[in-house]
Order: structure tokens, then sequence, then C-alpha cells
């Protein structure tokens, strides 16, 4: 093999940007820990949302363990021991992201409240985005540091594929248990609190009185931090891979394109399979230095600040991508699928933007004028139509991509569009930190000046959420689409070293038509299962909560303190318990058809789960976050003539309670699900293959 | 070829018992035309109603005409002159359905109201049930002489594949347009008018104050007889039309087994092309027998009446079948086909039964004790896991329909499940009749009494429509499935014809996937437009109805009319404007994929679309079922505690509200689009192959 000389140092550079990144979120762990907290009181606030938050992620941390160590066995015996252990280490490294984000969540949450009281706007926001930074930092920078790790140990290895794809499903399976117990967590002590305290006992959001209060600010943090982040950093790893698992298998001619002035296959196939870890490696890098550019423009609209810093990495990774494709001597046709992918996805965040925020929420407002059933008609009816052009902003990224470079391409515009992965999750856990800091603002009373100031600064971290899940959603899918390909190839693969004949895959095939019905239900079976498991959860609460009020004399007066840990316990009960089944239904059902149906079945299944996983996601969350909207439309008073606390209010109130397992629990579920299914099948493909 | 001596009459039974169907269907009118209608004010409102409905479909009928023309056209030029003239037959003959049905309807509902007060139950029973035998044997009698007559034409042509095509595009598109144009007019008005009426001026349903109650009962004579008779008729014609194009493209060995102790391929090709149409005729002919039987047991319990009636058919048409095959010398395989057809669809009759109206339903009563927001989680958890089992029996069904006469059994196996086309219709338009009966008592002040059997009758088709749903929805996908392969071995067959290399439809294709996501984008589209069309039209309708309560004085003191006709007016326009859109999308879409992307990315929408379409349509046909029941269920005061009018009813009177679009516009909407997307492929197949 012969190309560019400088290859050998830039496979590398994930490591070392990788352990720049982690540096960096210490540096802005410290920078946190060394701000003011405030009074007592915020103390102590804090003190129990971050005991509740750890008491948790402890505890999921314990079920994972017992989950870890049984695919642990079962992958020694069925791949290996590398495998085995490739698969611990990817589990490990979301772990171990997740604690430290939130680690670094619950500290600055108080501290941004603090800062919101005694600096103003600027202050909080900064505090806001540097608490958010140690977790956006530390899940790209671990991804890096674990996958670039193993590529470098096994680069000459047969076991490659095998290993990445291990990786790939610890960082998989583990997203979608933290991604799961955590929204059923979040979802039902919000849910579960708003119910007994604004419904039943009418006292206002985040009293101090409501028992639930805790658990609400809990919640936050292990869903949309612990959860979240455990998600992003699945995302990464799986657009990573499944470039890396195409370049590996693949024996198309399109890999020869790779390399300018160099048509030896090895060679291609070679710089193919390193080339997203650099380019990944680079997009934490350009994240690094937007990063600097927002907490430098602090003192502008919040809005404008995280809106452009979602923006901008996906565009400067093109432009870096140019520079680093010229020295590396490899085709800028990456480049432009990198510049596509980066539209595609701005594109998709700014569609998603205008389904949550614009027209259609300010018609499902005033559909509730007429009540809770037109509310409900018309949110539908937004989520459902918002899937179209997502969809086929996706598809038009695919096909240029395709055009490009094939398969690999789609695979390689999947990385392009995570490129910005350490924003998305700095703006992601920002939101949350905001939110507590209201909660604690609240709790310890100080007055509405504070709030107004976290309440901004919350609105903003939702609304520009909407862009970053436009970059996660598109990426979701083209990787969903680059996995099912690279499951497909690696099938023809071992059937071709086995001296099997060649399988059909045929869409006509009875087996690939029964694969596709089979998997057309599994995201509606997960839906079902979250949004019961918050229904359960949250009425638990409802009830626990109703107990303290009729049975703590004094506690309505503000004598007598609320047994906040119970409802904590109710909550971190339910969401591990009711985890499991959604769970396993993701990660069994791919090995169980593609033992006994074969993989030609299996092939369907992942189709079919495709098709509607990737519609019911989208319409989930945006019409979850729709209805969310539309509520809080109406408490801004943009609805004439109805106000908080009307009969138009509470009908938009119902929307908002059905949106919030849809958004934040089963949208999100049926996202990580079909790539869960995905992986999982990719590392069983050897064992299916033969069948 | 030669083989069984009596195949040149059994392909014209479709035909003589067609015609004998046609004959008991005036037969039946004539009875109903007989019987006494009752005072002049029931006269009077009746003529109010079947006005409303004979106007609504008139100008239908001339909208129809209008698509009619330019399809014809497009066709003409297209693909012949036969083809042309074969799609208006196919789309004249639903409109005749439709109009004998209705116009039956529309006579009986009135005197089942009389038999009720002047014979009890059982004469009531009996009057809706021939009301409904009058559409029932309508709708399957049109749809064998239909497409009889034109194989006996055709059977030697080479034309034979277009111009059944041509038909079931007749046929399905109308059907598509029925459907939508009627949900959308029966939920608007059923809505509109409980909105206006029960919420806002507090008077009760039905009430003859309410101007909005004509075009409530309009309302269902249009949605639930003209239109699903236009949509049974449909699923009849692309059942067969499946089977017979996969018979006709195969050369397949499966085929070679079709006729026992003969293996000459074109023997067997024909006799498998005339088959699906012997054994519907057979369908027909114990459907009538199971008619009778019903007729015959009026004084037992209308339940298992109706219930008998509707699993029997299937089962006497696999015991005629073992009979009929043995003296065709076709093979028992068909026989154990159409058994395997009919136990999976009583059972999927049965789950559906089950999660609209046993514990399922019971739960989101209970859910409604804490709201609006949990009844509608939990219906819509309900609604989502009811896709799972329906599905797993009918990939089982395919699976060993498969085994025995590979992708042409999977075709006769929703032939088979659709042996009881009659008694479906009759049992699903003897539920409006008694519907209408109910509402023409209560407007005419005949009192608790009538009000009381029309009631339980009404109640009793509620329920038995869920065992007629299975059949339904069953062979709908069966057929889906069927119709998508004979469009791909018609792709195949054309390629082949012109020499043009074979395409590959490997599903990791990328233009298969591209097509597949966009595919998956349909179902959603279709039932956000539909959604909305329903929200737009009843929000008219409110507004109307408070407009003429406070203008026309004392109406509210019943001292003057209602202006019914303005709101039966309202609805029938909403309802033409609006089914234009969806109608489109689904006629269109493959067109227009096909011609830019070719005949993969077609194959690939279509296997898109069902897969979300068959498990959107089952998630929101059930879903809407299971609210509607909760609600009754408090009505009935199952609830210990909660009556209808408390907090806890009116919750599930918004969970009834959002199902209401979800079960009787959306669902069924998508249903059809799946199956209207798949027929027109198959008759642009011819065109799109070559690109």
């Amino acid at each position: 093999m012969n190309f560019s000389e400088s290859w050998p140092m830039w496979i590398q550079s994930p490591i070392y940007i990788g352990f720049f990144g982690l540096f960096l979120a210490a540096f802005f762990y410290m920078r946190i820990l060394a701000l003011p907290q405030g009074n007592e009181t915020m103390v102590r606030i804090a003190g129990y949302i971050r005991e509740g938050a750890m008491a948790y992620l402890f505890r999921q941390y314990i079920s994972l363990t017992i989950y870890a160590v049984v695919v642990f066995i079962a992958i020694f015996f069925a791949l290996g021991k590398e495998a085995a252990v490739a698969f611990l280490f990817g589990a490990f490294l979301s772990l171990l992201a997740g604690y430290m984000g939130m680690k670094a969540a619950t500290h600055a949450n108080v501290r941004t409240t603090e800062a919101a009281k005694e600096q103003g706007k600027g202050g909080a926001l900064l505090t806001a985005l540097d608490g958010g930074a140690v977790m956006g930092l530390s899940v790209a920078a671990l991804g890096l540091i674990g996958l670039g790790s193993i590529y470098l140990m096994f680069k000459e290895s047969e076991l490659l594929s095998t290993v990445i794809h291990s990786f790939a499903v610890g960082a998989s399976s583990i997203a979608l248990f933290a991604r799961i117990g955590g929204g059923i967590y979040t979802k039902a002590a919000d849910v579960g609190s708003d119910i007994a305290g604004k419904v039943i006992e009418n006292i206002p959001e985040d009293d101090p009185r409501n028992p639930g209060v805790i658990a609400d600010n809990v919640g936050d943090n292990v869903g949309d931090v612990a959860g979240m982040g455990a998600d992003i950093y699945e995302s990464m790893i799986a657009a990573i891979v499944a470039a890396m698992a195409i370049a590996i298998t693949s024996n198309a001619k399109q890999l020869n394109y790779v390399l300018v002035g160099n048509s030896e296959f090895e060679a291609n196939k070679w710089a193919a399979i390193a080339l997203p870890l650099i380019l990944s490696a680079l997009g934490l890098a350009v994240s690094v230095i937007c990063i600097f550019i927002a907490r430098a423009m602090k003192n502008m609209n919040p809005a404008t600040v995280l809106r452009g810093s979602l923006i901008l990495p996906p565009l400067l990774l093109a432009i870096v991508s140019y520079l680093v494709m010229n020295i590396l001597a490899v085709t800028q046709a990456v480049t432009a699928i990198i510049a596509i992918g980066a539209i595609g996805g701005a594109l998709i965040g700014l569609v998603t933007d205008y389904y949550t925020s614009s027209t259609p929420v300010a018609k499902i407002a005033q559909a509730s004028i007429t009540g809770a059933g037109t509310n409900l008609i018309r949110g539908l009816a937004v989520g459902m139509e918002s899937t179209a052009i997502p969809l086929i902003i996706v598809v038009i990224v695919a096909y240029l991509s395709n055009k490009y470079l094939g398969l690999y391409g789609i695979a390689l515009s999947a990385v392009g569009m995570l490129g910005g992965t350490a924003v998305i999750m700095t703006v992601d856990a920002y939101g949350p930190i905001s939110d507590n800091a209201g909660g604690i603002s609240e709790m310890s009373g100080l007055g509405p000046e504070v709030r107004n100031i976290t309440d901004e600064l919350d609105a903003v971290g939702n609304t520009t959420a909407a862009i970053g899940k436009g970059f996660a959603i598109g990426s979701a899918v083209l990787t969903v689409v680059a996995l099912f390909s690279a499951y497909n190839m690696e099938v023809a693969h071992v059937r071709e070293a086995n001296n099997l004949p060649p399988l059909s895959l045929n869409i006509t095939e009875p087996n690939i038509l029964i694969g596709i019905l089979l998997g057309s239900i599994l995201p509606f079976l997960v839906s079902s299962t979250t949004m019961l498991a918050v229904g359960r959860a949250a009425g638990a609460i409802v009830e626990e909560i109703g107990r303290q009020f009729r049975e703590i004399k004094g506690l309505m007066e503000l004598k007598a303190e609320p047994d906040t840990k119970k409802i904590v316990d109710i909550a971190t009960k339910a969401a591990l318990r009711e985890m499991i089944l959604p769970g396993m239904i993701a990660i069994l059902s791919p090995v169980f058809v593609g033992l006994l149906l074969g993989p030609a079945a299996l092939a369907g299944l992942l189709a079919g789960s495709l098709a509607v996983g990737a519609t019911m996601s989208l319409f989930m969350a945006n019409a979850g976050g729709a209805w969310d909207n539309a509520k809080k439309f109406i408490e801004k008073g943009k609805l004439p003539g109805h106000k908080k606390g009307s009969d138009v209010h509470k009908a938009a109130v119902v929307g908002d309670m059905v949106g919030d397992p849809f958004k934040d629990t089963s949208g999100p579920g049926v996202a990580i699900l079909i790539k869960v299914m995905s992986v999982v099948s990719l590392l069983i493909a050897n064992l299916v293959a033969k069948l």
C-alpha cells in the first residue's frame, strides 16, 4: 500500500483530539465547581436533586451490570473474548459519559440559579452552557477514544469487524435502557406531580409543598442529561461503525475512488475504514471551537447563540474536510457528502422547528378553544404531517451521497451530520440545567426576577433543541439504512466464505415480506409498552402524593416537609422495572427472528421496523413538541381572550400530557429501537448467515 | 389442454350465482318497501335523511364522473380502449352497488323503527338485516358479475391481465374516494353536532332541535353504508384480481400442482386463473345460506346471530371447496388454504373484538378517572398494542399458504377470508340502519321503549362489526402482499419480453430503500389530511349550529324548526372538497415515483407503505373502537361511582372524539390507500418496467 505519508498520524487523531476533549471537559467541570452555590436552602434543595439523580444512576448501573454480564458471557462463547471485551468497553464508556455529564449537570443547576440572581442573563447562560459542555465534550471524546483505540489495536486483525460491532452493541443497548428508563422516570415524575399538584391539589408548578417536585427535577437529569447522553453517544458510535462496517465488507467498485490517484483496492479500503473516525475527530475539534464562540457571545440573544452553535459545526466540518482530504489525497466527494449532510441536517432542524413552534402550534392552540378533543386531533395531524419533509430530505441526502460513494457515502453523510455531536449534546444538557435552575429558584423562593431569567433560558433551550434533533433524526435514519446494508453485505460475505449459495434478498421473497410485517409491529409494541409504563408509574406517584397531602399534617400550610425521597424511590423503581420489557423486545426480536426464520426474514424485519420506526419517531417527537408549545403559547397570553387556567388552557394541558411520553419516552425509544436492532443484527450476522 | 369436463360450466358460475344474488337483493328490497313506515313524523324525518343521503350521493357521483373521465382518457391512450372501458365498468359497478345499498338502507331505517314499535326486537332485527342484505348481496353479486364477465370475454386474450387490472383500479379508486368522502362526512357531522349539541347547547343526542341531527343520520348512510359498500366491493375485487394476476404472470413451479394428475403448465395456469372467481362465487352461495339461517334465528340473542353469521361463511366455504375441488380435480391444498384463511380471519376478528370490547376497554374507562390525558395515553397504547397479534396471525396464514401454493396461495387465502363478503357487508350495513332507526325514534318522540330496542340492536352491530373487520383487515394485508408480488412479477415479465436486463429487487438497493422511506410517509400524510378535514368540517358545522341557535328565535323552545338542510349542505360540500387531496396522494404517488424513480423505487414505495399502512390502520381502527366502547362502558354505569355526565365521562368523551376520525375516516382511508397504490402500480407496471 502506498499513499499520503501523513495517514499514520491522522489515524491517531481520534485519540489525541479525544483526550483533548476530555481535558476541556475536566476544565469546565472545575470551573463549575469553583462557582458560588448560593444560600443554604438552594444548597439543600440542589443536594436533594443530586442525591436522587445519583441514587437512580447507581441503581440503574447495577441493573445494567447484570444485563452486561449476561451478554458478555453470551458473546464470549458465541464470538470470542475480544468481542466480549469490546462489548463491555462500549457499554462502560456509555455509563461513564452519563455519569460525568450528570455529575456536572447536578452541580451546574444551582450555580446557574445563583448566577441568574447575581449576574443576570449572561452569567447564567454561561454557567448552564459550561455545565452542558462537560456532558457534550465527554460524550464525543469518550466515543472517539473508545472506538479509536479499538481501531488502532485491531486495524490489521481479522477481528476488526466483530469487535467494532460488539462495541456498538454495548453502546446501543446501554443507550436503549438509559433512554427508556430515563424517559419513563422523567415523564412519570413530571406527569405524576403535575396531575397531583396542579390539577388535584391546585398548587403551582415546582411548589415546595409538592412531594413530587424533587423527583421531577431529578427526572430532568436522569432523562434529559444521562439518558440523552447515552443516546447521542450511541448515535455517534453507530454512524461511525456503520461506515466502517460497509468499508470492511465492501468489495464494491465505489471504494476504489476514495483515494485520488491510487486504484489499489486494499489501500482504498484501508482509507475508507479509517476515514469516518478521522472525520468524527475533526468534528470534535470544530465543535470545541464552536463552544468557545458561543461562550464569547454570552451577552447576545441566547436563541441566536444556541441556534448558531448548532448549525455551525457541520458546515465548519465541511470546510476543514476540504483541507484535510487534500492532505490525505482523498476524493473531495467526501467533502461534498459532508456538506450535503450538514445542509440536510440543518434543513430537517428548521422543519422540525417550524412544526413545533410556528403556525402549526398556533393552530393547535386555536383548536383548544373547542376543547381537548379538537386540540388532540389537530396535534396528532400536525405530528403525522411533520414526518413527510424530513424524510424526503433524508431521501435526497441518501440519494446524492449514494451517487458519490454508494452505500459508503450514505453512511458518511450520517457521520457528517453528527459532526457537531459535542455541541448538540451541550445544548441538550443545557436545557435541563436551566430547567432545574428554575425549579431551584422557585423552591428556594427567590422571586419572579430570577425565575424569569431561568425561564427564558429554558424556553430557548427547548426551541433550539429542535435543530439538534434535526441532525439526530436525520443521522439516525441514514445510519440505520447504512447498518442495514452492512448487515446484508456481511451475510452475503459469510455465505460466500462458507461456500453457501447466495441468499435471495429479493423484496418479493415470502420470507422478506413476512419479516417486513413482523418488523412493522415492533415500534408500535415499544411505544405501547413505554406509554403504559409512564401511565402506570405516574398513577403510582399521583396516589402517593395524594396520600402525603392527606396524612402529613400541616403539609399544605408549609408547616411540615413532604417526603420527597419516597417519590424519588417510586419513580426509580418503576423506571428500572418498566425498562426491561421494551428493552428486551428490541434486543431479542432480531435474535429470535434471525435464528428461527433465517437471515432473509431478519433483513425484512429490519426494513419493516425502519419504515415504521422512522415515521413513528418523527410523528411522536414532533406532535409532543407541538402540544407542549401550544400549551405555552396560551400561557404566554398569545391566544387572545384565553389565558392560563382557562378551560381552553386546560384543554391544551391535556394535549401536553399526551405529548410528554410521546416526545420524551416513546419517540426517542423507537428511534433507538431501530438502531439497536440493526447493530444486534450486524453482530449476529455471522451466526445467522449460515442458516 | 385436457382436464375435468365440468370446468366450462364452473367458470360461468360467477355470473349465474351473481345474478341469483342480485335477484335476491331485489326480493329483499321489495320486502322492505312493502313494510309499514309508521306515523307522519317518522315518514317526514326519514324523508329528510333519504333526501340528504341521495343528494350527497349524486353530487359525489358527479365529482367522481369527472375523475373517471380523466382517468378513462389517460388509460385509453396509455393502455388501449379495452382497458379504459374495463376501468369504467369497475368504477360504475362500485357506484351502482353504493346506490342500491343506500336506497335500501334509507328505506329500511324508518321501517326498523316501526317494527321495533309494533313487533319488538325480533321484527326490528329482521327488518334491519333485510335492509343490510340488499347491500351485502348487491356488493358481492355486482363484483362477481363484473369480473366474471370480463374474464369470460377476455379469457383467451393477451389483454386479460390489463383489463382485470383496469377493472380493479376502477373499483379501488372509487372506493377510496367514497370511503374517504363518506368518512369525512359522517365524522364531521357526528363530531360537529355532538360538540354543538351535547357540549355547548347541553341538549341530548339526536334531539330534534339540533340542526345537525339530520346530517348526522345522513352521515351514517353515506359513510357506513355507501362508503363501506364501495370499500368491501373493492376488497373482494382486489383479492380476486391479485390471485388472477399472480396466476397470469406466474411461471413458478407451484402452479403446476394446482391440477391433480395434470402437469401441463398451460392447463394448470388456466385453472389457477379461473379458480379465485369460482371460489368467490361459492362464497356468495354459502353467504346466501347464512343470511337465511340468520333470518330464521331472528328471535335468538342478536349478538349470537350476527357473530355466528360472520364466522360461518368462510368455514362453510372450506367444506364446499372440498367437494368442488374434488369435482374439478384441483388439489385440496386449495381447501386447506381456504380453511387456514377462514380460521385466521376469525381469530383476527376475536382479537379485534378483545381489544375493542374487553379488559382493555375497561382499563381505558378506568384511566378516565384521572382525566382525559390518561384516557388518551391508555387508548393510544391499546391501539398500538393491538397491531401485534393480528399481524402475527396474518404472517402465519401467509407462511402456511405460501408453503402450499407459493405466492398464489397467499392470494387465495385472502379470497377465502372474503368468502363471506355478502354477510360481512350485510352486518356492516345493518349497523347504520339500526343507528338511524334509533335517531328516527328519538326525533319522532317514540319514547324509551322503542329506543332501547334500537339501541340494543345498534350496540350489537358495533361489537360484531369487529369480527367482520377481522376478515377485512386480514384479507387486505394479504391482498396487498399478493398485489405487491404480482406487480414485481409483471415488471420482471415485461423486462424479459423487452429484452431488458432483469431488475435487481434486492432489498439493499439504494432505490428500493429510498422507495421504502418515501412509502412510509404516505399513510401518515393520508391520516393527517383526513383528520384535519374532519376537524375543519366539524368546526364549520359547530359554527353554523351555534348561529342557528342564536338567530332562529324559538328554536330552543321547540317553537321553530332548525335549518337542517344547511348543515347537510355544509357537510356535503366539505366532504367532496376534502376527499380530493388524500385521494390524489394515493393515486398519483405510485405514478410519480414509478415514472420518476423507476420500477425498483416503486416496489420500495409499496413495501414501505404496506409496513406503515398495515400497522397504522389497525392502530387507528382499534384505538377508535376501544375509546368508543370505553365511553359506552361508563354510560352503561359499569364504572362504579362514575356515570354519564360526570367529569370522568367527559374525559372518556374526549377519547371518543379523537377515536371517531381514527376509526371511521383515517384508519379505513389508510387501509384502502395501500390497496389503491398496489393496483395502480400493477396497472402501470407495463409502462414503468421499461424505465
